[in-house]
């Protein structure tokens, strides 16, 4: 199954993707349509309901107000290598704040206070029932699907302080969606290429199978710290090609476009607008 | 004025503190009641309620659901000392998720596999209307009022990675509350004493006035990357004292109470329960 929240009469709605057409879900997007209970999936194949072109349809971020946004950090060896830093005994994982959310084709707003606004592609998870100190298998379980996520990062931003939120989390930077994929299309995302393109340029290509603590693990060990529920959005890391690590550095300007994308989850496309680096 | 968050008939209230009452207001929270629209000032003072002995009530978090809840690291210049780190140039920020939030005499589940579980109080701060792009005057415009925080740290698993998240946002460790104080009646927290103590032992002990970055550049400084919205929580840091710093560290064991405590803000009385260090 595939969901998607989009944008309609100044508003948004889940919906479901049936061939060329979206059927339109009596929720306001996808982890409203999550948080409705545990028979979330019944809801979401049922409906018989008013659809739309699929073609025509403005997308919305995917979960627009998760409770929980968990950004992995150095969870793949090749960009752990171009960042200089040892391979990881336990995971690192830093937050985002949802207002940081922007939909798969909007525009990346480049702030003027920064001067290093780079890329990073990441598989996305986003959990469908409430999990607790489980272990990989009941975490798993515990998955409604995966997406993809460019965790848009303010490098100057992240490495001012030890700590990288504030790089993070800036206001509609962070593009998430098309798509919820359900794990039984895309065999639990366990390898499934992931691209990221400034304009034409390929600048990111990994798969996510070079994960060192994959989807599993990675919520088990989360639900050992907190209560991880429906909606809750995780960014899994991201391979190498920062823009950060190249000799010299590149960052995003504006103008240019954005392109991200992970087989069998879909495609984003963000233009760059506002100030631009130096 | 004095507002609160009180559990009552299975459900939560917000409330206003008057003597020894307190009036319920038609809202669920104090985070609820400062969403409700600019004029929540109005409805707070209003309402002709049914009133319960303050007494007798059993206060919940706060703002049970905050927005966001930004923690600010190293801001005092004793703790920064203690933990050996030089004078910051950059606030540090770090988040924590709502569901870490217990009310101000809840217990404190001492999680088996962390075994230094530390203190931290801290002035909380609550955030009244949406700030964006604002100086340090407009900042403090924009607060609600002030509360007790204790910023309670899993330190071993903060120290696991680079990044705090993890050690500081454990299931149901920190206390917030008893009640929103309006700035008036405090003079913008601008020098209050602030005490925690282990039991009748005072672990800390200092004044607002030594932070480093005071709330309205803190708040300036947040809105300069992302929107801060009504019922958003920012704890401000904690002074020298933690257990992380003594010789040896001392840590909380099962049985201990834990008293936080801000002159003019109120007290909080945690009781360690569950597994304890070693």
């Amino acid at each position: 199954m595939r969901l998607t929240t989009i944008r309609l009469d100044g508003g948004t709605y889940a919906g479901r993707v049936t061939g060329d057409r979206v059927i339109l879900l009596p929720f306001r997007d996808v982890g409203e349509l999550l948080a409705s209970g545990p028979d979330w999936q019944e809801r979401a194949a049922g409906a018989a309901a008013p659809t739309v072109s699929l073609a025509e349809v403005e997308f919305a971020p995917l979960t627009p107000r998760p409770e929980k946004i968990i950004c992995v950090g150095v969870n793949y060896a090749d960009h752990i290598a171009e960042v200089g830093l040892p391979t990881p005994e336990h995971l690192t994982i830093f937050a985002k704040y949802s207002r940081s959310l922007i939909g798969p084709y909007d525009d990346i707003l480049l702030p003027p206070q920064s001067h290093a606004v780079d890329w990073e592609v990441e598989l996305g998870v986003v959990i469908g029932s409430p999990v607790r100190h489980a272990d990989a298998e009941q975490a798993l379980a515990a998955v409604a699907g995966y997406t993809v996520v460019n965790d848009v990062t303010m490098r100057d931003w992240q490495l001012r302080t030890s700590q990288f939120l504030q790089g993070k989390t800036f206001e509609a930077s962070t593009p998430v969606g098309p798509f919820l994929v359900t794990p039984d299309e895309v065999d639990h995302a366990r390898d499934l290429d992931m691209t990221c393109a400034v304009d034409d340029s390929v600048v990111q290509k990994s798969t996510t199978a070079a994960m060192l603590f994959p989807v599993g693990e990675i919520i088990s060990y989360v639900s050992s710290i907190i209560t991880l529920v429906p909606g809750d959005l995780i960014a899994t890391g991201t391979p190498a090609g920062i823009g950060a690590a190249r000799k010299p550095p590149v960052f995003l300007s504006a103008g240019q476009t954005l392109r991200t994308a992970i087989a069998g989850l879909g495609e984003q496309a963000n233009r760059c607008v506002g100030s631009t680096a130096a």
